[in-house]
């Protein structure tokens, strides 16, 4: 008999929903190794400056903890709106856009409006692995269109997806996590033409790329076109859990009839506030890790592996006989990464250089690895 | 035309769900008032030593925003636990807690493991009015059942009531939001065994009430019972946004497989510890508002009022002609209270025994408002 209050109990003893019988939760493992290479955080930490002024900001909302927060989180949308229009050129202000616990709870919120029961979320795999799981947790059904075998996307072929099998809502995903690329512009295009329902352009990674945000296709498709966006990974903020989107403000009405109140707490809203005060410090090491990203690339080129070409902090590369028994070698030399469940490959978040230089040492002997 | 960028689509133009169409967002006017009691804060600010603690705690804990916090929250869980062990008399260990970003994020995630479509919930109304929004949000089909006319829930009558409607998911609000009072053990062990699926107790104001917490019950029923909290009323930490619940271990390993991963922020697993670091002192506030609760009772009585009894810290008190226009006339005496929609009843939050005092002078206008 268990010791812990409850603890016979087990999870076929109780009346969980059917769909969820037999599912593991979703996550990468939360190893403590010495190199951590496998969620795509920003592996430089956050500057003093931004530490201070969190800290300070904290100070002054907490003398008010007791009472709830401003529910729509105004002032923080005004400032990720000014950081947006000078990052896109798109003037937006606070009515276009929103924001929330991570992207994830932005997306959910989205599948809430848009999704659901009945409906369907098509995205194009392999692609970022929760899109198909929120899916499933608002009960929309999700339909998987492939990328090529190289893990771009077909344009043309996306759209004729999107047109005939008319899904409700579409992802795509901009650098595409685990692949790396962006989408092409006019292809965008073509698939917001060809889309029913909304298309949701998940941006995540769009700092490390050079192509042009969606959002500045959201004057021309505001009844279609969602760009959400996160301060975890060029921000360094993934601790402090903020994602956002911005879209016409209708869309923001519809979010507000499905969002928890008080979603955002006090607390978060002033450290991520604070956070866009040091943006320019922050996204200084985009760069950094763009050229990083690009020395890995010929690295991992010179030991006989095939990178995939990436505008993010990650690569995708190969190509392994056994991918999970790579991933275990490279733990062996206390470097984790990230199996994605994609066959032959793994992906590699870009760090410090020095935890490049571990990586690329390790990728020497992980090379006996490589089918050929 | 709209000088918003996508300003000129309305909500109309979105294909959102047929079902939000029409729809208001849910939330009590934020209204910037001397006096707030519509909102069942607790009205005395954290103290000093507790924003201090929390400042600390951030300060630390900002120096690693750029990694995505513990997922698990294991020692914030821990931390609930002992809380719940020495306000409960049940020794719980972190395995039986769970935690979220506010009490509905927990109910929701609840709603998404043992609700959802084809399923039901049901409560005694009036209650807490998320949770059938939080079920509509959930696609689970609401089953509403009466309390007495005078807001008293009737034990055997809701134990035949479950046992008959045979829900899903049953919710019993205790101390009842917005009515005050709390469900007798005895009744809250029929329903429980009278419950083909699960039974959330809803305890956000126990801590006003000298009832039994249904903690005590988990070990009983561990297939059955789930016990959900609240740090945003009696811990004065509404602004931080942390809820929590009590279950068998099992019901933790099944919201795992629903919660969106890192969803509690490093931020505030760090303000939630040092909040519960001060328990001691922010529930010190505890008595002195059941004090001024029957003090607010009396004063409403004396002035020809009819308050529900009430273990919270809240009073529902009525009866109005019209409830809307009493609560008009409130305002214009810069006190807010809360219009919950149950006829001819207003609901008022116990504030500072200065605000009590506003609130009760505001009364002796407002009386004439009584329906005679």
């Amino acid at each position: 008999m268990s010791d812990v209050i409850g603890g016979d109990a087990t999870l076929a003893d109780l009346p969980l929903r059917e769909d969820l019988r037999g599912r593991s939760p979703y996550g990468a493992p939360q190893i403590d190794v010495p190199v951590r290479l496998n969620t795509n955080e920003n592996p430089f930490p956050p500057p003093q400056e931004l530490v201070d002024d969190v800290t300070t900001s904290v100070r002054e909302v907490a003398a008010s903890l007791h009472r709830y927060p401003d529910r729509d989180a105004t002032v923080l949308r005004e400032d990720l709106a000014a950081y947006l229009t000078g990052a896109t050129g798109v003037t937006l202000s606070a009515a276009n856009v929103w924001a929330a616990n991570g992207s994830n709870e932005v997306l959910q919120q989205l599948l809430q409006v848009f999704g659901g029961p009945d409906r369907t979320a098509l995205g194009f795999e392999p692609s970022y692995s929760m899109h198909p799981i929120l899916s499933a947790g608002t009960r929309t059904e999700w339909l998987s269109s492939p990328r090529r075998a190289d893990f771009s996307l077909d344009g043309p072929e996306a759209a004729r997806q999107v047109a005939e099998r008319r899904p409700d809502v579409v992802f795509v995903t901009s650098p595409n996590n685990p692949t790396g690329q962006s989408v092409d512009p006019g292809d965008l295009r073509a698939i917001l033409e060809a889309a029913p329902g909304v298309v949701i352009v998940d941006e995540a990674y769009v700092e490390f790329s050079a192509r042009p945000s969606a959002v500045t296709l959201i004057e021309e498709f505001p009844n279609k076109l969602i760009v959400s966006r996160t301060m975890s990974k060029a921000f360094a903020f993934a601790g402090g859990r903020l994602g956002y989107l911005a879209a016409a403000p209708a869309v923001i009405e519809a979010l507000l009839l499905v969002r928890l109140p008080y979603h955002l707490s006090v607390i978060t809203q002033a450290a991520a506030r604070a956070a866009l005060r040091h943006a320019k410090t922050t996204l200084g090491s985009v760069q950094a890790l763009a050229d990083e990203r690009e020395r890995v690339v010929r690295g991992l080129r010179e030991r006989g592996f095939t990178p995939v070409p990436s505008d993010a902090n990650f690569v995708l590369f190969g190509r392994f006989a056994d991918a999970h028994r790579a991933w275990e070698r490279y733990l062996d030399c206390d470097v984790l990464i990230r199996d994605s469940g994609i066959a032959e490959h793994l992906r590699v978040t870009i760090g410090t250089p020095e935890e490049n230089d571990v990586f690329l040492t390790a990728s020497d002997q992980v090379s006996e690895e490589i089918y050929r």
